[in-house]
């Protein structure tokens, strides 16, 4: 077993229960158990993160790279209307990376999973041939036959988003455009963005998406994977796209940016036009960007003008520029 | 979206049902939503396996590399005493594999999870920045309370094995000094390692193990994980040790590699003196090959000879020979 693991392991270990709560047994054994309430259906999710294709060292300071692995895996149970309960981490490490770097991923890591109640409850080590390689587990619940899906939407239905679209990739192409590091926190969206989840539960339990997805890829791809599931259309209107505002001071995001660019970790969800629907959930606007339509293609109106939109997202940084609209 | 993954997401969902069985949702939403039965518990398991360190291209078929992938989650489902119900993939393919490789592993790994009925249910794909890198997490449950743990031994109990010790490592050894690719149908012990899936739930239900683990990182270093979990010692008895055969003609393995190699997947185990435990379990041999000690240190005895036993086991083939015992 190579060192970097062995400490990590033990660092690990003195920060998580080993049991307790939904955790009959935690890390160190063969396989975590875990206790799913009754009347409950288990969700589960898996993502990559991966240096050079989700991150770059350079870029991202390791509490980023932490925090930003668990929100993939949050935000995908926030998109089913659940309640996430525990994280697995598979970890793997370049021989000669320093000890604090891996502390600090943890930390960033960690601090998220607390503010969810999420625990970490196993994963697995190993040297990595390459670069940091980590995939997060997340696994949760929720009330059986409850779980939003992609394909529930219908056709006449609205199409709302949570929050602000295109921060992330506007950050994102100021780092592949600039030389120097970013400041982390006057750009939040991007290195720590925050995974919808009381909202994902609050829609889920007051019945108030027909379907509901979450953007991790850009708006004109994740609507594309839930009109194809649905087997309907969609038609937006680029004025209504909510933009972040990103930096300091803060300037507006172009809208191709909020229509195609990734990693905004928003929900995307449609309801019947009957639906009332509330402006803002806790603190978080609510804004409807356009209908679903029947003739399964999807189309962006600007004013009079609408054009065929393609999906045109997210590549990740290894070859693609966060925009290609 | 790279095209492999394209690809590969396409003939993977032709190949996986869904939904169906305990799979309410499967691939293609945000979450794979599962059905747990009424009593059990979840049990989750999480394993790399990364080109150059748990595997080689030049050494290891596709097909080779999608079974051991799988079985190495399996095995650790069979430590718990468990059933397996699902599984997760995480793939991460170099822009120049070709298809053809990665069907194969499909193939591998999907003919696998048939065997146990287990059902691929997601995952996640990405571009690799280096080698192959797959993370498989396998989902299964076990009557609630009687998940068998690492921590379960007592000074006295009898230790076991299933099967029999070495195959996989010595194996290993000759493709390390080898020139040629062997033939994978005469080493299936290395190639097409077989999960002891019945066999735990046999001893599970029958309350025959007080503790359990699979054989995953060598004999001498999972005893080690069991002793530390319990907080007692062992003392093995060399000359009990279940040597493997392997090749054509079959040559018995030297006991060192018994004693240390990994990749076995055979199951390690406890149970009080006064078990009467079964000397076949199937068509799979039980051997008795040791006690457990209240002192926390283990030994092996070869006749009248006694001497401290180390976890030496397993560091994968990147830095270490299979055996440095």
């Amino acid at each position: 077993v190579p060192l970097p693991e062995k400490e990590f392991i033990r660092k690990i270990r003195s920060r998580v229960k080993k049991a307790g709560g939904p955790i009959a047994t935690g890390i160190g054994d063969d396989c975590a158990v875990l206790r799913i309430p009754r009347g409950h259906e288990l969700l589960v999710t898996t993502d990559f993160s991966l240096e050079g294709i989700h991150f770059r060292r350079e870029w991202h300071s390791a509490r980023s790279v932490g925090h930003r692995c668990l929100t993939r895996g949050l935000s995908d149970i926030a998109a089913m209307g659940g309640t996430p309960t525990a994280a697995f981490l598979s970890l793997a490490l370049p021989p000669k990376l320093p000890q604090s770097w891996v502390d600090q991923f943890t930390e960033g890591l960690l601090r998220l999973a607390s503010r969810f109640h999420v625990v970490l409850a196993g994963g697995d080590t190993a040297e990595s041939p390459g670069g940091v390689l980590a995939d997060i587990v997340v696994v949760g619940s929720v009330p059986s036959g409850r779980a939003r899906s992609r394909s529930g939407a219908r056709p006449g239905d609205s199409i709302y988003v949570t929050g602000e679209l295109g921060g992330a990739a506007a950050t994102l192409g100021k780092l592949m455009r600039g030389k120097t590091k970013l400041k982390e926190t006057e750009y939040p969206r991007h290195f720590y963005p925050l995974p919808r989840v009381g909202i994902g539960q609050y829609l889920q339990q007051h019945d108030l998406a027909s379907s509901m997805i979450d953007l991790s890829d850009g708006l004109s791809t994740d609507l594309a994977h839930l009109c194809e599931e649905s087997g309907v259309g969609a038609e937006i209107h680029l004025q209504a796209l909510p933009l972040a505002k990103i930096g300091k001071p803060p300037s507006l995001v172009e809208a191709n940016l909020a229509l195609h660019g990734g990693e905004d970790y928003e929900l995307l969800f449609t309801a019947p036009r009957a639906t009332s629907m509330p402006d803002r959930i806790g603190r978080t606007k609510i804004t409807e960007i356009g209908r679903i339509t029947r003739v399964p293609t999807m189309f962006v109106a600007d004013g009079q003008r609408k054009t065929k939109l393609s999906p045109a997202g997210w590549e990740h940084f290894s070859n693609a520029s966060p925009s290609r609209g």
